[in-house]
């Protein structure tokens, strides 16, 4: 464990078939302005919408409806959200879905007072928030992000053509988070399995990262090969309910700061999906399967004893008598064996991304100086082009 | 992941070799009253002492001093330190030093306003505290317990012969952590190596429990590897900076409640060792140490697949060509010579456990029923035997 760091993350996580029950109990910890965001209609055909609503008029709040957070939710949508709850004196933010609305809540809190300009301030400046922010709680329908127990945020801005993150402090993690399971089970098979290449991708983000010996690497590996296991399973059963509860945890456990504790970290793999979903407004985790062979191919001997241990702890790849090359890339061609079992897009080109636009596709990744390797942009549009 | 749980752990932690830094920041959350609590002279051979005291004087608090805190803290010198706190109106308990230490801190902060005998209320009749607490904060200097991220709290009756584990809640939890690797590095082989065995053992403690797919075994696993490769080079080379954070970080991880999601966890190990240490006053680390093997050995078959799993995952025991038996066996081969390799006690008889003593050793054992298999009294006396 190398460095300095602080770890704090304060989230209470309410895990299982009767998680909902907790929610009575949270809703004590806040005024009675409850404002209530979510996408679109799923949730109002699968009992989960009618459940909270219940709970909310139970605990004798006052419900602001705040519908329609799109998957890839723009500022343009947070600024009404914003308003809303300036309007409403909204006590709680209630975001009920998945990584979508849950980064759209973070990004409401920070923005209903903010008294400059949101997007500059946060996304573009990455700044902290100064003004009051409005408290988030969650209820979780879709697993991948780990939105549920961080400050990440990500936020698109069509007419500057960026789809930026920020990661907020403690502040604004969730104060609760509802995750049962069943409520993950309605997600369409396309966006369940999106969602664990998502978790897999951050997984990875975090890993190849770094040269020491990490106990975080540990825990890391421990997670991936619990996420590869389990969504084997879950891919050809999804009404399995021990793989889709482990699938929720790990998610959750994937992104909450813990496996960044000591490590540096990547993240260029989700800039190049993120400009992808930008111009495409292809599904998140779609956006990463695309490009991580290709990517991670590219980086590979930059990192290669970190690869090597990959395919060794993760994938079960025997080092005996082999080079570390070729250990390395027996991992990678696990990593692909994997992707193409639970069926998840391989190519960009399937997503939208085109020689038309590709140029588009390029200018809108933020390449960041971290990593194994740090890009020059024409190895950006290599890898773009390799991965249509 | 099987059941409904809650995960909440707001503990703030500062990890490195700067993060004494961050003692000044964290006292600003707390009135003037300190109360320093700590053993005996080694952190004030350390110059932990003096730097915990400047930051306090540079704070501007108020320092009560709390020497003498016992390895295995009394009930007694709980008392006496909560009858400090009353008089002196503490604000802040802060504790520096190992989990003896920390556990006291916590025993002090819940029976300093108890109204009731706080030795009856908690550790004999699992009480929680209904009355005013204080704050804890801590300044790890051992490793080993996880007390620092916990509300463990194992207090240490003679007159009633007992020596008990009590977990509070979050409320008693450390507000916050500083852990310097190096602050670890003036340990005794002996205390040091005792520490190891302890981390290993919560992590047994949790993992050999249940017969669900549980992503938490995974983390576990991951932990229990990082452990083990570290601990072999910091048994033979205590100074080695990374080896001893690794450590330091797992050892908070092993038991701060992330472990026990979804699983059920033995613990009978520990209440072996506690009972050993009450009669012996022997290290915990090294009491749990000298019963482990005949313990797992007698629960094996009750739990073989765990056995089997932690072989193969944990030793990287190959199970082709061999029965489940013949894997599990030769995983506890593997943990035993691990155990030889760092160094810890082997047999009870070296801590100071004889026929003549024996019978009040097993007197002193609390049977849960928890784990594989839950032990009669005769079972406990037949490990015990086979552990001297």
């Amino acid at each position: 464990m190398q460095g300095n760091f602080t770890y704090h993350n304060p989230t209470r996580l309410h895990f299982g078939e009767d998680a909902m029950n907790h929610l009575a109990g949270e809703l004590k910890n806040f005024g009675s302005v409850v404002m209530l965001s979510y996408g679109g209609g799923s949730i109002k055909r699968n009992g989960i919408y009618d459940a909270v609503v219940a709970a909310l008029k139970k605990a004798g709040k006052t419900i602001v409806e705040d519908a329609g957070v799109m998957p890839n939710p723009t500022i343009e949508k947070v600024l009404e959200g914003a308003r809303l709850v300036r309007e409403n004196h909204v006590d709680l933010i209630l975001a009920v879905g998945g990584g979508s609305t849950i980064d759209y809540a973070k990004a409401v809190s920070a923005s209903a007072y903010c008294e400059n300009d949101p997007w500059e301030t946060y996304w573009v400046n990455q700044g902290n928030p100064t003004c009051k922010t409005v408290p988030v709680g969650t209820v979780l329908t879709m697993v991948g992000t780990g939105s549920e127990m961080n400050g990440g945020s990500v936020i698109t801005n069509r007419k500057e053509g960026f789809k930026r993150g920020k990661v907020f402090g403690t502040e604004l993690f969730p104060k609760f988070t509802i995750l049962n399971p069943r409520f993950t089970m309605t997600v369409p098979q396309y966006q369940m399995v999106a969602g664990f290449f998502d978790i897999m991708s951050h997984l990875m983000e975090q890993y190849f990262a770094g040269t020491a010996d990490c106990t975080t690497d540990y825990i890391n590996e421990g997670l991936m090969r619990s996420l590869i296991h389990a969504s084997r399973i879950a891919a050809k059963n999804p009404q399995d309910y021990e793989a889709r509860a482990n699938i929720m945890w790990t998610a959750t456990w994937a992104l909450n700061t813990l496996l960044k504790c000591g490590k540096g970290g990547d993240w260029e793999v989700h800039q190049i999906g993120h400009a992808i979903g930008l111009v495409t407004d292809a599904t998140h985790g779609m956006t990463l399967a695309s490009v991580s062979l290709p990517y991670y191919r590219h980086v590979m001997h930059d990192g290669l004893h970190q690869f090597k241990r990959f395919a060794e702890n993760v994938w079960g790849v025997r080092p005996e008598g082999k080079t570390d090359e070729q250990v390395a890339l027996e991992g990678l061609v696990c990593l692909e064996a994997w992707m193409k079992e639970i069926g998840v897009v391989m190519h960009s080109g399937e997503l939208g991304v085109t020689e038309e636009n590709l140029q588009q596709v390029v200018d809108a990744v933020l390449i960041l100086p971290v990593g194994y390797r740090t890009l020059t942009r024409d190895e950006v549009v290599k890898i773009l082009i390799e991965s249509m």
